[in-house]
């Protein structure tokens, strides 16, 4: 089996929670800790967190997250990576990406509500994005923050478009289009919502090779 | 028959001459112009225009926008109108909705090429969209320039998508869903390609009541 | 900060509670009132007001538009916005823009319950329509009511699609794209049951320039 | 065989040409009119016509309906058919109803140009609407005219959405979707641009029993 | 007002329960029927009903359709109607459109259950099929069944998609788009579950004029 | 390589010609000519085979079906299989099936023109369905078919949904959602106009293991 | 009535339990059972099981697969099948499958949790595959196991998208359009989650005949 | 100007022909190459390129990519960019991926016709996947090839979704869709077809900083 390839990229330590009983995730977060001595597990509650605390002493929650961790990589990143978010709602994904990426061992620069709306807010933050080797950007509604960041920086834009919205938002549809036609080349995208995705396409990108 | 309010709105003098045959459109100009002293032909090919203007000699073509006017409304609007745009793809939409604006009696002004993948040149025209009384934005892809403008003045945002781009933006989707879910309040959006539509409804805004 | 523009649009004041706690609410809404002595919440349940009235005893509750108020601006704009719906079910969003309009200074006409199934109804109230400077229409099913209004008066016409319906209507999505492509220019569109949206930009194109 | 039932639907005339070639139509046209003794070709072009002119002297072409015909029904209603349509782009599929409609032995009053955005034109028809036995409505765009009359006539409506429009009409499905949405109870709908569907379904509701 | 023409159509009588409180279904039935004498209230829940009862003693609940009604129409229609459904689950919106029926004072015959992949149970009840003056058929899924009784019977068919299925029925969406291109003429289509709204159309069909 | 493999599936002698250039179908087929003898060129039109011809000289073309053969497997399947197509505007896609099953060494019976609109035609073929050891059903419009047929035969059916159609069709939608929501099991759905994949299918479960 | 046809494909046994009452599913268990001798339930919770039980002591439950069985067929296949899934979240549907072609008399290999990211996993299971005499592939997200799994074997592969996923999975639409659209010939598919549908179909593919 | 970025992103060069003149084009390109030096030019035609060639007598045309380009980066990338393709189809795709790779000076590995049908294809090149410092992965219809490829390898993956397909494929939105969601993280996804843009990101990844 490729676990080495599968340590690499973050896969092996990986559990995703949603769908699955307490009891699963238990099981399946033991297995995973005693064969990699690491646990990442993404959408999880402070119930499920709750539980696995007690098979594995040293977890940790990540309430903004939704996210238990234990053990976790050597800092060896390249640089920074950025993660920028448009509202506050879009933190749940966006903190979701920057402790994946802090989990995988790189250090990571939080850049929180700066939607386009006030795009003087997000010029404030200039330098922190620009000294970044790899920016992601988080944002529901029209996700337009994609472009407006891949317009200024020249590193690589992960977006993660994020169900926040209502009506013509289509649960992150309008937000995913957009950031898939983006007018800033440079930006590529994940799944919606997939903040564990961009922090591991992050983490690749950063990865000193 | 309510004529007034159809000279007050615009639509007396239109015809949308597209999946019309130039015969038919001849017809329907030299009715519209005797009727009402003037004429806004959109979507017309210059085919077209050279038929029509042997039966209404003060016809004039823009050809950018695809469109004949004779005649026109005197010059009456409050303030100014900015029409602009992101790509230079989608000049013929701003177009459309600038020659519709001026025809019906309103000073135009046009900040064209300022997509948000290169925002600097959009910061270059604030004076201009600061001081109009309302903004029309012509935008295809990810339609992100009708989000950002919108956060920056304090009078109404029309937005137009444009059918510009291709693969996911599903011929204009992306960016009309892209504008609907705008973060900045006070972005209304019509039909995508409508620069007429957008036009009637900025003047609309502009009339002095 | 460009806090001006923002309190001439309406941002600064407005919080959106969907979708927050109720701590997270009275939180945000405590630093607004407190920054710009003003408060509109929408999309507030009455729990969510109880808390807020404790530490904002000026709040008041619209329970119709499930919306908290506190302060306002001094009514100013040039006309009358006269807000329309098609049905019963159609009344929460439109009081959302009628109290939104209100909150920022502006006189407001309810024309409620005149969908175009019983168009004799709506005929009832062409004078204080015409007498508009601008009219929003809230309607879901098919959204027609959009372009009868749109056909009768001479002003801007602001159209909010709303969730009412089942099947078909796909949440919003008939009524949208029915306003969209409505046959009466002048005509523009926000997204579905964005009633705050709608009075925000009605209230833009009412203010005196 | 049930030609019988066929005869009495008018399934056994008819034929569709779009996607057939010129010889096929030709073919199939000549055996049912061996058959049955009539014939109603629709979506036919000028060429086609004159191809099958040459061997069934007797067919006649309906240009604006793109619809060949020969022979057809005695005159058999219980009442008149009206049938309505919004724009001048409309009418191809209004007459391909209303040409149907005729071939299947009823009497047809055609009611065009009168859509929504000018409404007092619709209402100056209102007594031929009140007095038919059913109403085909064949509309475009958001396809309102189908709810409005609805709301009019205490008799049976079939809407036909039709494909006129552009950018989010989605080739008719705005239409659809508004027809089959609409406030106005009674109204049922055929598929998009199916006048000749909308014309069998009129004529079998008008059909003495 | 058009009382006359509502009554005719049963909008009159008509209340859509879904949506509203209890409170709010009370007072509209009380209203309803002091007006009119009769009373339909639809998607209503039996405790709904309970409430209703107190303050109209004659009102009656239907409890496979969830409907309620008081009153009704004196018999009067030129034949029968046929409600005709494909599975168990199915039988909901048939038993609305059903009683809908009977309320407007036709006469209906049932003939549930017998979907098409089974057809021989269909063919069991030819003959109530073919002595109906209209049939309505109710059908999830793929919705064949209303293109199979199109096929068998020459009087109007009017098919409501119910949302009955799972998976890429996406809610009814393959029923309405299989009975919009059925294949036999005649066939019209009501929105999905709009089993009121298939009654109403037959019983405007069925009508003696 | 896994030739032996691809033989047994037909994709080794297989090429796809929409969307290639002449030249280049014509060195594809020659390759795959020269390594297995023989030859099964899709969506072909006649220039193509001319060219083709020239140096396959045993080559064939298959008019209806749009296909090129040379060679073939020797008579093998358990079976027969039986194609069954709804309409005249069917038979390419029910040809390619029913050419690529003989290719691939069965025998073939074929029932066309036997829609749902007349299910008396049918049923004068169901000898011939109840004999088949599978049996594929090609069909657009609503699809209606696939589950008529999946209800009156014991072996599988592989349903093919074809693009004829029009309107609400949407290319071919309507028929694919229809024969994946069939209420008849045993029916397996291939993608819309694939007459060579349900031709695969069929073969594969007609081989003899 | 064909009660034969029905019982060789198990539709006579066979209940869908979802949308239904505890008590409507106890009545009609009981009485398929008394009509046939057995019973498949599918979509049966623990509760709706313990019902059954009491009525039909030999009922049995499969938790995995939610379905309750009695009795069954004899093992009669020609071969056996293997159901194959991705992740774990899909075996709910992998089991329903599983569980369906044992009811109906068929042995399976089962290959659980072999989705591509990790391919390693499925080839260790090549022998298996290449074995059975049909295969059945239940996935989630991209469904591109389908693609794998048909281009290794040379027997008919039965795709069950599932609707594991979330964002742009949109329920399960990416994986069926993924099946689809499979590169490898002789993949047919099923309804999303279909479970029951791929394993009766599987097992008519295995019918000695 | 913020022209140092635009150079090193690739934007000052590039210029987008489809939906240009040929005029326009030249234009455009003599303006970018008089200012920067280079050109890449995508979607271009032979004619067009000739008529470049004209004014810029060292552009060269890459025939499979149609591309123009003129100049070019220094070689100066960390590593080397693995370019995979699926199916012939999407070549020309992936060579507008790997040429702008090129040309924005990066060394190229080629690895076409691998999809996943004949699996074994691929395995065939694992060592220039394992040792490339990004892959880009071109791939049309169900679009796997990305998930598989994101499965072996431990470095970022770039996915293209092709509009290569029919049917279902919907244009390349089911390739996109199966991107989106695949089951190995580390993929991120640009707009379909969109060789361009992958290029561009995979440059940035590549980017020694």
């Amino acid at each position: 089996m490729d676990v080495a390839r599968e340590l690499r990229t973050g896969v092996a330590e990986a559990v995703f929670c949603e769908g699955k009983t307490r009891d699963q995730v238990v099981a399946i977060a033991q297995a995973i800790y005693k064969r990699t001595g690491g646990l990442l597990a993404t959408r999880a509650s402070r119930e499920t967190f709750d539980a696995v605390a007690k098979v594995i002493p040293r977890a940790r929650y990540n309430e903004a997250a939704r996210l238990i961790t234990a053990g976790g990589r050597k800092k060896s990143g390249r640089g920074r990576i950025a993660v920028v978010s448009a509202g506050t709602s879009d933190i749940p994904v966006a903190e979701e990406a920057a402790a994946t990426c802090e989990f995988l061992g790189n250090r990571v620069e939080r850049v929180y509500d700066v939607g386009v709306a006030g795009i003087h807010r997000l010029f404030g933050h200039l330098d922190v994005l620009k000294q970044a080797s790899v920016v992601v950007v988080a944002a529901g509604m029209e996700g337009a923050l994609a472009s407006v960041v891949g317009g200024l920086v020249s590193v690589p834009v992960v977006g993660v478009p994020t169900s926040v919205g209502y009506g013509a938002s289509f649960k992150g549809l309008a937000s995913l289009l957009g950031m898939l036609n983006s007018c800033a080349p440079g930006v590529t995208v994940v799944n919606i919502d997939n903040g564990f995705g961009a922090g591991v396409a992050a983490s690749l990108i950063n990865r000193k090779t």
